[in-house]
């Protein structure tokens, strides 16, 4: 005889009961995915002004509704931020202090906008001059997901910088959600970047990348999978590239000591784990493809 | 001249009634991709208690909360359950006995959410302990697509199992489209299972993993593509990876008779289409990347 | 101290007028992602009819709803058109012309939906032929990324060709966004094609591509990263690929005097630089795979 629903009721709260640590009762709220989506959605308005609005915006009226979309933001983010610090609040700090702290942070950050801007606009050139499929600028930042995700990443790093917990890594992930592109908010990323196609592309916690500096899709920048786990929180596990590199599709470079120096190339699909020196070309040592024709008898192992 | 709008509407008319295949008129209702979503958005609520809801959710109103949730999840999964029998009515059962079967399977199934959670809970540490980055199990729910995509994949597997039509694929493919992650709801996964970053990863139907396998983005298990497309449908035509394997990213194991022994590792990028016993490290042979100065003559042919 | 609102409001303020290239004011409306997203969806119901409505459409009513649904995509598309003519008009048109233009490559291009269809039904062939996996063509449409994916890149490829500005870019980002597929609407592609599972396939703009094709997921088909930029703009950048060509998942293929010849195979994760003949089966020379014992000294080096 089957179940009836408060049955089931009763057995999936039995399951909270005994199995814990993927329950979350009686908590503070955390920040919610949606309400952090909406944010993130506001502050792209407010860098890129009236690329993603629904209507014209005439300079006579942009102090005025920027002032109001301020304002929003400056409520919606200072709420989210005040969850994040309650979840998980900064040594040393009172939890009656904890609100003063989150207005603080909210708006240093908002402060640093134009900054985020003057970082945006490069990355934004990079892509048009780096890609003869684009019409414009304009193209560029209302159809280009690498739009969405660096700026996103942008944001997302000046509130990690500030030690605000859970906030940067959700909105990333709202933006990799969007476009495939994992750009962890700890990276250090130079100025004129641009990831084409985008998706699959991986860029690690400690990873370190200069100026002018191109990847293709599925492209990751990853830590070695060690026994270590947790243990290594905070060390350097991610790769360093430096300035000029030009990383081909689903290439992987893996490791925290790992440098590939200024103006290298590195071919698609190559597995490096090792540093190379500047202006290198790294491809597969011994690997030209081979091209059999079918009915060979040597291939027939590769009659996949 | 140009077509009216009338002549355009008779045109396309005309086309539904030449070119089959790809209409569904006067048929029954189809489960729906945004229903489904909904549905499974609120079993995700269910799995997790507290972490996906816009309001604090207290012990004492723990019950009533979670009955009422229950109660609409029951009646929605039921619902598209029913229309996928109604598509595909399994041998045997009467059309008038159908909507028992669709109250039966729902029960059922929803009687084994404890079971998917002991799962989930072990998927939620591995990922905890196996990403440095990861500041808690609350980040690792609230952020990382992962836990979405696998607990969407364990939820689908249980329909899969009772050969319910339709449901299973559409709601793995409504996590493939918001992770980016294509776990097939036929393929058997062990417990602590982490795929870090995920972004284009693929497990296939018949794909067997056992327990404390990590994976990373890109990573295909897949099956040969042969002429025999149709005639294969049930036969096991994807690998089977043992016990505590670790596979890079971008890696793709093909073809059902391939096992991978427990404890390997396989490197980024392999192309593997053949077993390899346990604790084997799987690499290219000859292959260690080619550092060359750009000037360098030999490396004329790569200049890419 | 901390800035107020209405000082950050002004500080934005004042990069916008100094930091250009990324703003866009007191312009012509934009063609919107989400305003074309809204009219794409409603072209995938006008394509697939019945597959994707809330309610069952009946033979008896076809006219009549096929009819509605015509007429607003007519209108909402038709407003798209217009802004991107007013962002980029074709030379040689007048301003006063530009309704009259929108209006009749609104009109054209609904006219080719049949001619659309007659492509997809053969898509949707080659994917349920092709994988043992699927159950239908019902379950193919209703379930697949790939069929969205294509159905999109179909019709952004016609408002390609008529050389409509930004729509059909952002037509074919919008399924790139839900799909993980990036199909540039510039690419020419023959009949019964199929990308398996899909996520991070890329396909770049001068692709040109045969009849039964079949991709995987992470195959790129691109362009060199030269110098040129875009003075390389309309030049033939990107591979073509002959007549029953299978590329398995994460291979890459550069350039756009690189030709695959018919009937050939390319391997996971080949970098492809150069043409190969027809019939050929091409993956790495000297490539196997090794397999270590892992506390095999030689593997050293290889300890990730």
């Amino acid at each position: 005889m089957s179940l009836t629903v408060t049955d089931l009721t009763n057995q999936l709260i039995a399951s909270y009961a005994k199995v814990g640590g993927i329950n979350h009762l009686d908590g503070k709220n955390l920040p919610s995915k949606s309400r952090i989506g909406t944010v993130t959605s506001e502050l792209l308005r407010l860098l890129f002004p009236g690329f993603f609005d629904e209507h014209v915006i005439h300079s006579s009226e942009l102090k005025v509704e920027i002032a109001m979309l301020m304002d929003d933001v400056c409520d919606r983010l200072e709420n989210e931020i005040y969850r994040g610090l309650e979840y998980a609040p900064p040594e040393g700090v009172a939890k009656k202090d904890l609100s003063k702290l989150a207005r603080k942070l909210t708006l240093d950050f908002l402060g640093r906008l134009p900054h985020v801007r003057d970082l945006l606009r490069t990355d934004v050139e990079a892509a048009f001059r780096g890609d003869p499929a684009a019409l414009s600028n304009e193209e560029v930042i209302v159809a280009y997901p690498f739009v969405e995700a660096i700026a996103v990443q942008r944001l997302a790093h000046e509130l990690y910088k500030d030690k605000v917990p859970l906030i940067p890594r959700i909105m990333t992930e709202w933006a990799h959600s969007r476009t495939g592109m994992d750009l962890h908010p700890g990276a250090k990323i130079g100025t004129n970047f641009f990831i084409d196609h985008g998706t699959g592309a991986v860029i690690g916690e400690t990873s370190v990348i200069g100026n002018n500096v191109k990847m293709y899709q599925g492209v990751g920048l990853v830590a070695r999978s060690l026994s270590g786990g947790q243990a290594l929180k905070g060390q350097k596990r991610h790769p360093t590239i430096e300035d000029r590199v030009t990383i081909y599709a689903n290439a992987t470079i893996v490791g925290g000591d790992t440098t590939v120096g200024a103006g290298s190339t590195i071919g698609a699909s190559v597995f490096l784990t090792q540093s190379v020196p500047p202006n290198s070309l790294v491809t597969y040592e011994n690997v030209d493809v081979k091209v059999t024709a079918k009915r060979d008898k040597t291939a027939t192992d590769f009659q996949i």
